[in-house]
């Protein structure tokens, strides 16, 4: 008896002691957890909390992949933002597709690059408190311009090799559009003595260069339209200032363009938001005198309004701080803020590499994709791109271009557009970038679902086309 | 022994069993941390994490209260960003009183509500996400436009009673500086077989109101100059359409100024900036065809670069809407995201008395210091406020503007801001706002170290006017 109470008390003793281990180690677990948080970052986090938590909240609510809600979403139920669907998805989680809905190939939203910056989370994220620069100015140097930003973009075009930034001006934009029309102002003569400057570009163009310089009706300027039936007339004495914009890669076709109008009297605002490692080789940097780029086409955030031009002239630099002093006051701090830590996390990922690899290996993939199923047709035609040697990376790349140009062959397909159109395709006319309408620009920088629907549409095009020829074949023999 | 092996055996036991229960307890306790955790919010953060830590850090340090640092400083030991200074301090942690410098009343930067967002600091916070928004259009209508913010602002307006937006349209613009343009153009003749309109405004005024209609230089208006001169001229059988700024309350005097201009060429455009209960009694809800706002001096968010207008007539609504889109393609998104959180803090605080009983109670009290001060001075006088009714605050309130528009009474002083720069105070000469430079505008929304340095240095001045007169009268005895 005694002997079985002695083992039963140390059964009880040996029991105890395991529980009490293990209860210890699960503490020293704990404690190492807390400690960890301590040490990694700053631990509890206070003020800046919920905010976070709410971004979690809103980036989980599932929209099956086609879609996503935001911060700022309309809210419906009185909890969580509602799904904005892709185009041609609907259902409150975008998870129905809606089977005739037209292929988007509209507009440039360029979402593309959207799964990159959910890949880059935690990187690309900001959080912005309720004081972050209220002022005017930034209170180092009194100016409307982030230093620390500027430092960012010369650094970028250092590492990309597409732009000569040393020893020029940087001055920053609401997006290219405001820098456009800020150049022209600050080229064109300011006295009224001096004849307005005559505005030109080489079809097919950006049909904002043309809205804007006719929406601002200013004194000084006029738009004049085609640089080449300019150059091909004669002109005599006109001793006009002529302003050319060059788009290099070209929006609508993709060609490395140059200014065709030369002479003392011509000058040219290059228009350089293409010019990535996304959308074409980099041959060499550009050093015009006066060079424009944007986010919108660099990171894909076309929603925040950023650009920034690269100028020479010291006096052309200030007419343009003039303008956009006296249009907005400069660009939002807050878009200033958004743009560096973009571009940080750029800079941080592999210098760039990461960005520029997802972006070309995206566009020249879509770029492959649509030149083979345009290949069998000779209703459909493309532009044609080279390869071509890229400083960035080092070889010579593929095409991948952020537009096709398409044309359409036949004699009787004279509206391109309304052709795609009856296709179950949107894409944009011809006639918006000053050419014919048996063109139409598709637009191959969106969302994966608005892209795969289009190759999906083209596909039947071209098959139908086989088998309308097929039949063609069998009537005449 | 037995018993003596016995009892200490009990002991242990006992020991191991305090040990054990303690162990569990603590165990208990920190798993009720985590399951809190988990419960409040969304326990964890994931990706979110680092940008709130960041966040915190850069709140965290220390510009001795006369400065701050901010995410986007710049960074000088390769760690945290530098403090950036108020005016008159230096130093790394801005702890430097800078003795001899020049106290700043000259621009506008509404720091005064500063202190109002750090003690909002979790409501106001927000976390941007790397994707947020990337697209030029809101998806849900394919807008410029946030409709979420609209329906704040619609609601802002109504719970301060300040002005009438049922039934009207919204534009946004980057502040209101790019509205008023855009309302003088949507105002004009776009023909050219129409003269182009007048545009005139009441002296003294804002001067960006005529140095952007000049150097816009369009040919669809001309700046005119000064309401009063031109209606005591006659003008025949002048059928320009005229366009009239008016600023209400005014920018320097705080006036509730009203068009002066009328008739059925007339149109008015109220610049409504300052028309908060922080600046102003609010008698009744404006109503005119055209009316501005902006965050910059409702919630002191300048830097943001955000406005809207208010607008009755639907083509003037269009054609403002084809500028902003022409000029920016519509105001940065992430700009819009903060001023929707702003609002919203500021209608979640007891529906904007937090806001306005902090903005009108610092405001009066300045206004109420800078009287005492120079109430004792015959060399310097202040513009006249009466006490009026406010509608939001439902009681007679006392004058609260954001400007002081001194004049210098002595007949030498006829430049009265050399007369204060001589005194070491930095005001803004009357000639900027069309008026004599017997007059100076002193801005009081500034930080408190710049409103108080500025009170200390009038002080000065005045006590030495004391004395001249003291040694001039016994001069004469």
């Amino acid at each position: 008896m005694e002997g079985k109470k002695e083992t039963s008390s140390k059964c009880v003793v040996l029991l105890m002691l395991i529980i009490c281990i293990c209860s210890i180690l699960v503490n020293i677990l704990f404690a190492v957890r807390v400690y960890v948080a301590g040490v990694d970052g700053l631990g509890e986090l206070s003020w800046s909390r919920k905010a976070a938590e709410q971004a979690e909240a809103v980036a989980a609510i599932s929209c099956s992949g086609h879609g996503r809600a935001y911060l700022d979403g309309i809210i419906l139920d009185g909890e969580k933002p509602i799904c904005e669907c892709n185009p041609c998805y609907g259902g409150l989680d975008c998870s129905h597709f809606l089977p005739n809905c037209s292929a988007d190939a509209e507009s440039g939203d360029p979402y593309f690059l959207e799964p990159f910056w959910m890949q880059n989370a935690e990187s690309s994220a900001i959080l912005v408190s309720g004081w972050h620069r209220m002022g005017y100015s930034f209170l180092y140097d009194q100016s409307y311009i982030s230093k620390v930003l500027e430092n960012h973009i010369r650094k970028l075009h250092g590492i990309v090799g597409n732009a000569i930034t040393s020893g020029r001006y940087i001055i920053f934009g609401a997006g290219s559009a405001q820098l456009l029309n800020a150049a022209v102002h600050a080229l064109s003569p300011s006295n009224a003595s001096s004849p307005p400057a005559k505005v030109f570009v080489s079809i097919p163009f950006y049909s904002l260069y043309e809205s804007q310089t006719e929406f601002f009706d200013s004194k000084n300027y006029n738009f004049e339209g085609d640089t080449r039936l300019w150059k091909n007339e004669s002109h005599g004495n006109d001793t006009s200032l002529l302003i050319e914009f060059v788009t290099s890669p070209n929006n609508p076709d993709g060609k490395l363009n140059k200014a065709v109008l030369n002479g003392t009297n011509a000058r040219a605002i290059y228009d350089r938001v293409y010019y990535w490692p996304h959308y074409t080789a980099i041959p060499a940097p550009a050093d015009e005198d006066i060079m424009v780029f944007s986010i919108s086409k660099l990171t894909g955030h076309a929603g925040s309004r950023f650009g920034w031009a690269v100028i020479k002239d010291e006096g052309v630099f200030e007419r343009m701080t003039t303008y956009l002093a006296t249009n907005t006051m400069g660009v939002s701090r807050d878009t200033q803020l958004r743009a560096l830590k973009l571009i940080n996390t750029m800079l941080k990922g592999r210098k760039g590499r990461d960005i520029f690899e997802f972006g070309y290996q995206k566009m020249s993939d879509r770029w492959k994709k649509l030149s083979q199923t345009l290949s069998v047709s000779t209703r459909f035609s493309l532009q044609k791109i080279e390869d071509q040697y890229c400083r960035f990376f080092d070889k010579v790349i593929k095409p991948s271009p952020a537009y096709a140009w398409v044309k359409c062959e036949r004699e009787e397909d004279k509206d391109c557009y309304e052709v795609l159109k009856a296709a179950n395709i949107t894409g944009r006319e011809g006639s918006v970038y000053g050419a014919e309408n048996r063109y139409v620009r598709l637009a191959l920088i969106r969302s994966q679902d608005d892209f795969d629907l289009l190759l999906k549409r083209l596909n039947n095009l071209v098959s139908k086309e086989e088998e309308e020829e097929e039949e063609e074949k069998i009537k005449t023999m």
